[in-house]
């Protein structure tokens, strides 16, 4: 048990020094500062990673390529996902064009099973319904993660292969779901203030 | 400790049950009854669900609607998703019509932490990258997961959104991913056959 408190205790330690200085950096973004100062504030808890949901428009070489991927657009905002923002036709270089829609997502770092079973069932509670444990030794983290999703293709070779009117409705729907996501992490974040850690 | 083992009796017993009425009644997809069957023959584990991965077409009242869903198109095998098979254009009665791609998703009941966190282990070294812990307590069930999956409208207030030419390149690229997920998944099989638990 002690060797599991100085895991945490490290962990904890090098996260906050890694976050303070992407705010310094101006490298996250600021709709997540809030909960995840929040988070971090808590004695048994920290954050590894945070994002409120996004939309992005990537291309790259392959369908499953991880790397050699060119970021188009990328908005964590249901208001921007519009077809006056991102323009059609989108020009791109590599072979493929895809549209992304991920829900929220953030690693917790909990200083116990106890409290990450806390963490896991608040977000679950607030709607954030695909939140699990990710690892459980020898650093116990929770992943909070929320359901909306999509991934479709828009275009191959360089040519789009959606027309403007598919695009406009995909774009609509992702708005809504972003929308509806986030509604979802501000209830997780209410909770949370109430919570007694 | 003896709590845990006796929940994890009873849910065995419970789940091998149904497992061999839901055998009976054809009701499982024969593509995973030689895995499932492994992983319940073994002391520790068993499982609660399982799918080899699939490609579905829907239909639903709203994107979101968890109910009113009609299955136009099911099949866990990458050799049938064309559109041969599901043809052009696509009939369908509610508001939405979707296309999703599933990777393999079993969920594993596990006698203790240690050999929950040994099967997250082997299915991520397997490549099934979105494996976790689903519960810890009281009951300890990972989920084993993979990564290759696709979310899309194909159409609206029963027309078809979408080309021809573009869900045919669509279901070529399920096909492929399908394909691959399976490997993974059959890499994860071999593996528990050579583990000694």
């Amino acid at each position: 048990m002690i060797i599991v408190e100085n895991i945490f205790k490290t962990r904890k330690i090098a996260a906050l020094k890694k976050w303070t200085n992407a705010v310094d950096e101006n490298k996250v973004d600021i709709e997540v500062i809030p909960l995840v100062e929040l988070i971090n504030g808590f004695d048994h808890y920290y954050t590894t990673s945070s994002c409120a949901g996004r939309l992005t428009i990537i291309s790259k070489s392959a369908v499953r390529s991880k790397y050699h991927t060119d970021f188009i657009f990328k908005s964590h905002n249901p208001n921007e996902l519009s077809i006056e923002k991102i323009g059609y036709p989108i020009e791109f270089k590599q072979k493929e064009l895809w549209m992304l829609l991920e829900p929220p997502n953030f690693h917790i770092g909990a200083k116990n099973l106890d409290y990450a079973e806390t963490m896991v069932k608040l977000a679950l509670n607030s709607g954030l319904g695909k939140s699990k444990f990710q690892s459980i030794s020898p650093g116990i983290v929770v992943e909070i993660l929320g359901t909306g999703h999509m991934s479709l293709p828009l275009g191959f070779d360089g040519e789009m292969a959606v027309s403007k009117e598919y695009l406009k409705k995909v774009l609509k729907i992702a708005s809504s779901m972003l929308e509806e996501e986030q509604i979802r992490l501000a209830r997780f974040h209410e909770q949370l203030t109430k919570f007694n850690f």
